[in-house]
Formats: C-alpha cells, sequence, structure tokens
C-alpha cells in the first residue's frame, strides 16, 4: 500500500507555528539576566513591543501563561468588593469571570451566548446600571467561538465613565487590528505562542495611565503579578526573566516590525476570508457570528464525529486543528491561521478538510474549497 | 599588542550554562499541548522529577520564574491571619518574608545575621512559643550567602507539630541533598535554571499529603498558582505549558537520571571543595559560615573594589561572577558551580581570579590557587 510522509502542520490557534529562525535564537547562549548586555536585548524587545502594542505606554513581560497577564490585571486593578463587569461569551470570558470572582470582586457577568459577540450597548446599559464599576473585562478575539468582539466601540463607551477597559488580547493581537491608545483602550494582555509565532511561556501586558493609578491603590494580595514591581523595575526584571524567550522575542517582534503592522493586520484579513470562502464552497456552516481573522470556527455538519476527524487528521496526517471546548466539544471544528501562516498553509488546511470530510460520513466535491479560497487570493493580489 | 578570544563563562547562581544538547531540545518544533503526543512528553519528564525531588508526591510545573512556586506555596497553604515562621538569613529567605506579609499572614520572622546558618534549635523554639504555627518557610541553599541551611534537622523539629515545612530548594535541589520523603519535608519549590541545567522559564512545586490537605482549605485569592487545578489537572496542565522547555525538561531530567543523584550531589561536593581550597590558597576568606555546594561566596579583600573587577572579568575576559545583593553590595564576589559544570570549570574559575586578583591590586602568587584546587580533584580520584 502506498504511503505519504507525515509532516506536521500547526493550525491551532495557540501554541501555533514557529518559524525555524525564532526557534534557533532561542537555543543561543544563556546568559545572566543581571548585565548590561542582557538589558540590551530586553530592552530591544519592550521598545518592538510599544508599537506591535500601538502604544507609548510601557509593555511589560512576564515568565508564565496568558492567564498570568490576565491575572495580573485583575489582581491590580481591583480591590477586595470593587464591582467589575466581565463579558462572557466563551471560555475565555469565562476566565475573567473565575478570576474576578477568585479576587473577591462584585461581579456583573454579562452572558452572551457562545458564538455571538458582545454589543457594546450591553456594555452601555450594564455601565448605566453599574456606575461604581471599576473596570470592564472582555476579549477581543474569543479563541473558543471564533468570534471577534467590537473593541473600538466599546472602547468608545467605557472610556466616558471611570472604569477601565481591560482587553484579553491573548490570540487576537496582530491577527486583528487594535490601537491601544489611539482607542482609549486601557488595559492590554497578550501571551507570546500566538500572533508572536513564539513557543509558549511568556506573557505582556499593558497599561494606560488611568489603569496605572489604580493600580497603586489596589489592595489585593499579590506579589509575582505586583505590576508596581515591574513598573519599578523598568526596562529590567523584579524576577529571573525567560532569557531565551527573550531572545525569541526580540526576532519575532523584528520580524513583525519589518513586515509592517498594517500588513500583519491584512494578511491575517486575508487568509482568514480565504478560510471562510473555502469552508462556505464545501458547504460547510460557520460558527461564529462576526468570525475573527485569527480561527475559524466550523459547525460540525451532522453526522460527523468530530473527535475522530480530528484525531484522524492529527495522527494520520499530522494537520492539527481543533474542537470545541466545554459545551462546544463535539459541536465545531477550529481551524487557526494565526501567527506564522501564509496563503499555503490555507491551502493545505483546505484541502485536507476536503480530503478527510469524505472519510467520515460528509460528501464534499474535491477541489472545490480550495478554489474558492485560492480565488480570494488571487482577487486579492497575493 | 596581543589578544585572546573571549570566551563566555557563566559562573552565576542561575542562570547557569545550558549544555547544548538541552539548548537544541528547546529548538525542536512546538506542538499542541492538548494531544496525547505532548501529553507523553510532559509526563516523562514529571515522572523523572519524583526521582529528583526524592518524592513519591506528585511534582507540578509552571511557568515562571522560582519565584512563581514560592507564591503557589504562601497562597495555597496560608489564609489571611494565619501565623507563619520564615527565616530571614538573606536575600531569599527575605522572599519569603515579603510574600507572606503579601498575602496577610502573621509573620513570625526569624532573622538570622546574613552568611550565617538557621540553627535548628531557634526554629524550635519558635514553634515552641507559637504553637499555633500554620508553616515555616525557610531556604536549601541561601544563594545571597553562598549558606546551606540544615534541613534534614529542621524537618525532624517542624515534623512534630502541626505545622508544614516549605523549602525553597531553588538554587539548591541537586546541588545539596534533599530527600523530600524520607526527611519529611512538606514542600519543596525550585526552578529549572539552576541545577537542571535549563534556561528559566519555569518552576517546580512537590507538596505532601500534610500539605495538600491545607491548600484545598486555603482561603487566599488565587488562580494561576492555585495548585487544586494542577492536581485536578496531572499530569496535564491547567494553563498552557512552556512546550519547548518542557521538550527540555525531559532531556534535562534524563541526563541527571543517567548520572544518578548521589553522583550528581558528589559531584556538587568536590566542585565547592575544589573552589574553596583554591579560594583559601590565594588567601582569600570565605563568607558563608557553612558552605553551600552550588555556590561559594568570598569576602572582598581590602582596597579590592568587587564591582570594577566583575565587571572586567565579564566585559574582558567572558567570566561571569556575581557580586552581591542588597546589604551584601561590593562585600562579597560570588562563583557558581551549580549545574551543567565539572572539574575544569572550578580550574577556570580559580585561575580567573588569580590573574585578575594582582590588576586590582590584590597580590596573589600564580598558579597557587589552581595547584591547591587540582589536589581536591586528584584526592577525590576524578
Amino acid at each position: 500500500m502506498a504511503r505519504m510522509l507525515k509532516k506536521n502542520y500547526l493550525m491551532t490557534p495557540g501554541p501555533t507555528p514557529v518559524p525555524i529562525d525564532i526557534l534557533l535564537e532561542g537555543a543561543k547562549d544563556t546568559i545572566h539576566h543581571r548585565t548590561p548586555q542582557y538589558l540590551d536585548i530586553q530592552n530591544e524587545a519592550l521598545e518592538n513591543l510599544k508599537y506591535l502594542f500601538q502604544t507609548d505606554n510601557f509593555v511589560y513581560t512576564m515568565a508564565s501563561s496568558g492567564t498570568g497577564a490576565m491575572e495580573a490585571a485583575v489582581a491590580n486593578l481591583l480591590s477586595p468588593g470593587d464591582k467589575a463587569i466581565a463579558v462572557n461569551a466563551g471560555k475565555f470570558g469565562e476566565r475573567w469571570c473565575d478570576l474576578c470572582k477568585a479576587y473577591g470582586a462584585e461581579l456583573i457577568e454579562l452572558d452572551v451566548e457562545w458564538g455571538k459577540y458582545v454589543r457594546s450597548e450591553e456594555i452601555k446599559k450594564a455601565l448605566e446600571e453599574n456606575p461604581d464599576t471599576k473596570a470592564v473585562f472582555t476579549t477581543l478575539c474569543e479563541t473558543s467561538t471564533g468570534v471577534v468582539n467590537p473593541i473600538k466601540e466599546i472602547a468608545e463607551i467605557v472610556n466616558k465613565t471611570d472604569a477601565v477597559l481591560v482587553v484579553d488580547a491573548i490570540s487576537g493581537l496582530l491577527a486583528e487590528p487594535l490601537k491601544m491608545d489611539e482607542w482609549n483602550v486601557d488595559v492590554v494582555v497578550c501571551g507570546v505562542q500566538k500572533g508572536f509565532m513564539m513557543p509558549p511561556g511568556l506573557a505582556m501586558i499593558a497599561l494606560s495611565d488611568k489603569a496605572m493609578k489604580i493600580v497603586e491603590k489596589s489592595e489585593n494580595a499579590r506579589y509575582y503579578f505586583d505590576i508596581r514591581s515591574y513598573k519599578k523595575n523598568y526596562p529590567d526584571s523584579p524576577f529571573t526573566p525567560p532569557v531565551n524567550l527573550i531572545y525569541q522575542l526580540v526576532k519575532s517582534t523584528n520580524m513583525l516590525k519589518e513586515e509592517g503592522i498594517e500588513n500583519v493586520w491584512e494578511r491575517h484579513r486575508i487568509m482568514s476570508e480565504a478560510t471562510r470562502a473555502g469552508v462556505k464552497a464545501l458547504n460547510l456552516e460557520l460558527f461564529a457570528e462576526k468570525p475573527s481573522n485569527a480561527v475559524t470556527a466550523i459547525k460540525v455538519p451532522a453526522g460527523v464525529d468530530a473527535g475522530k476527524l480530528i484525531k484522524f487528521l492529527r495522527d494520520d496526517w499530522g494537520i492539527v486543528f481543533t474542537g470545541g471546548q466545554s459545551q462546544l466539544k463535539g459541536k465545531i471544528i477550529r481551524i487557526a491561521h494565526l501567527g506564522y501562516m501564509s496563503k499555503f498553509d490555507i491551502i493545505i488546511a483546505i484541502s485536507a478538510l476536503e480530503m478527510s470530510l469524505n472519510k467520515f460520513g460528509f460528501k464534499v466535491e474535491l477541489g472545490k474549497g480550495v478554489k474558492a479560497a485560492e480565488e480570494v487570493f488571487v482577487n486579492e493580489g497575493v
């Protein structure tokens, strides 16, 4: 029986594929972090981050997963009993709610049906009903549903109040436009294993002056994630930084700077449109009401066992998609187009869908999805 | 003028030199963490860690610096108002105190003069005076002073009470014997950038049953460092793990297992004895009352500017020693013999001292320190 070589294609919304040049940066000699030589390296990364976050504020890095930076936001902005609004429109919105509860906040939870985006009017209403709200927590791209939320509109509303707006941009940053200063977003948190094309292990957070004033007054117990320590030591680190990840961050941020942030956004937009075109041409339905540029969520067609399909693609063909989490388990398939990806990665993804769906009981015409994706690329002139 | 090539020799107590085989493991393709393929990898590392911690308990890994695991211990073992004893015998003992205060504990601070070790009788006395103590926090090797504390004796005392013993073994583990289960140490925290020969970014914590019972009841606000989440998910991770660091952890722990933990301990003992012999032969004085096997602290001789000496060695010869921290700034020089080091690294360290001290106003006889170090190695038959 003929056999193909299994090559690996990581198409998950984090970790995302890491370019070999970035992998090899991490293999450079570890140097001591309390030296001027190291500080120059870290400083270069931090300066680049300001551009990528579109802010003049400091961007702090911390050794942790993205959740660590989310906790930093909650622990530093709220004191026990403070009122907070959090949008729960998926698993990562739910994480904001869990964090607010863990830190003893009085939580106003805005429940949005998973798959829908949050209307800025709902936030406006919640703020009017709760004028003593200290912070609003939401998500740029809700990775679990593939939905993008209207952060610019939300920021316009929150900015008129005393509350600060905190955005989980972990999977969204670089895939979706986010202009921290221009839009008046107070806090942006991110992780490096998404748009930044890096292995996981480093989180980032930037805060506006309005947010920093609250940080100084917060009464929550905190230490490792105490933003005051990061501010005091900037551009140095209060604790041992993950030196080799910082080498990689320099490389990653220089690559992104060279591409230019508008081009990075455009690349993600076009890849996501091509993916959606391919998916729809196969008569599959999109799950997200307002699909993000980072990840496309597809409704699992009747009769198809998503778990088996995903396992087959991963173990036999090396194509790594992800399924749904929590309440969406078995209901959606997610294809990421995030980070170090370009047009032929989308062709591979759609081709893998076409060739595998027929095996799993959903009839599709071979080549039809790929054709639709190609048309998007050709029409965009890329 | 003749010139030498500058090669780099990292002789700091963390980060420590990383073998090229471990660096290259980190350059392997990042895979998705929610796959059986990844779980097998993580599980191999976690099983190896049990051996290296000398415990049957689970060892949890978390993306953070070592301080993150220290915070995990404090946040999970104490509730606000709980009484805790912490030994402050250096900068890292001080960190335990800062963490206890940050989490609202009633802190009994045992102040030990920096450079001295903590007597187990002092802990006994403090426990007798405070029978309601919930936890005792101390340090195996106090990196800032080069002192090793008598953990086995301390554990015998604490084990007779209801309190749990928490040991910061970040720089000490693998350099010093520590038998978690046999000695009844309740909590051991560690980081990978020391004896584990890895780049920084990953912390570890193991807890006894006695400690886990307290964790379940703790009322502190916590999320990212909530041990309950790690226990629930074990051997999986509650949050995105630093995948490439885990690849490196597999390599590192397999290398250490192959060497054998007794041999690892012996190697560090012999390296530290040779270092001390070399230092003393140069008429320099040791700073630590009870010197650790991880790092040797030397008193700066009168007339020598330690800052200038350290800068010269680093920038001109590539030899990276460290000076004193906080109150010890300018007073000591620290030479680490920790992790991926062997006898010729010690020869280099002593030779660098010999050749540089003469330049900085302290007369030493060339070759005398190296001879003394060599004698130790020859006598030990290595």
